[in-house]
């Protein structure tokens, strides 16, 4: 999200932080069942700067991420995981001040690669080697692919690289919080500043940051719109 | 996903479903463990036609997917659910005749709302209304985000739309597979004739199709690229 006027933007963000939320610690759950912790996910805004989240674990939560569903199959998400401290100040500007940046354990930056579809031969390959696709439909298939993705504009490749990164991104927020982590997803950065001072190759185009930690203040209850007003059946 | 070449994009698609898949069926869960979820969710292409699930069921499956996070918790995201045969006939056609479209119990269209900002203040109200937000941040906070929000381009609030309707697809997804039943996320359609020939409101973007039912036939095993591949450490 570009936005024109930075300072307030940083100051909405900044009131956010420093809202009273009380002592309220966020849940810890006894249970990995999926509506709990749909239920139980907050934005966790306040980590304990003390508390390290080991590359390994980071991993394995990766993992289970990767495991949506994305357009064609072509896996666009990309991970730049800032989980050293010198490297969480450096972003911390970059992602108006916000203090999670540098108290969570980590930050993961999704991004999406633009040019995901040249991995179809390679993807659809594996399902060749596996016996679940036959030569000739994979050539067709990964034929296909590159035609279609390949003409595609930045502007609709990234479209596909956002809803896909929106998959992923879910399903590693539910995931931390099942493994008795808390996180929130972050919209409020420059992605110009970020791709610049991370070096992020320009066919990765950024989603969001996340950060990853242990919640020592519970985010806002949930207030969602009624489904009457978002929901239609069959026809507008 | 714009596809210049029609027919072959169909071709494309219909070879998926005519794979031998062998007589498998979806995998049947007896725990709603989230890992269990997330690694049991297939995309599934085959469906019992004579299946329904009920419009509760559905509301049910909604009211959980709408828990995911958004962008200033703005909600951007709005649902056509088809379970009408007759429409989904209408609908078949424009989703490049994927059989899923009519042998599923229901297709939900996935819609992003550009205009969703536009329910700042009653989202907010309520903040306000429940004592965890005083009007004062209330109002600032109202204001910043129609300043913010309302001077996007269609191109970054479309992008916004995508991310937010990625991540209550991949809730929604989900939570159908712990119920028991079936989902294949769509990109295959054109969002054009869609938009026309449903009437969907022009603020609405189509973010993608999802088809619930009950399978009959297990998608794919997953083949996912490695995780060293597409994850990088503090910096590119």
């Amino acid at each position: 999200m570009s936005l024109k006027n930075k300072s307030e933007k940083e100051e909405y963000l900044t009131k956010i932080n420093e809202m009273e939320l009380g002592d309220e610690k966020p849940a810890e759950l006894d249970s990995t069942d999926l509506f709990t912790v749909v239920k139980e996910r907050r934005s966790v805004r306040h980590y304990d700067p003390n508390f390290k989240i080991s590359k390994e674990e980071i991993q394995e939560l990766l993992e289970i991420a990767v495991q949506a569903p994305s357009s064609s199959n072509l896996q666009p998400w990309r991970f730049l995981v800032i989980d050293e401290q010198e490297m969480k100040e450096q972003l911390l500007p970059i992602a108006n001040n916000q203090q999670q940046i540098v108290d969570a354990s980590a930050v993961i930056a999704v991004l999406g690669d633009i040019r995901a579809y040249q991995n179809a031969e390679r993807i659809y390959g594996e399902l060749v080697e596996n016996g679940t696709m036959t030569k000739e439909i994979k050539d067709f298939y990964v034929n296909s692919i590159n035609q279609n993705y390949g003409s595609l504009s930045v502007e609709q490749a990234t479209k596909i690289a956002m809803i896909d990164g929106g998959l992923v991104s879910m399903q590693l927020m539910l995931a931390a919080k099942a493994k008795g982590y808390d996180t929130v997803p972050m919209g409020g950065f420059s992605p110009e500043k970020f791709v610049e001072e991370f070096n992020v190759p320009e066919n990765f185009k950024p989603v969001m940051l996340i950060s990853l930690g242990k919640g020592v203040k519970a985010g806002f209850d949930k207030f969602r719109l009624p489904l009457n007003d978002i929901l239609t059946w069959n026809k507008f």
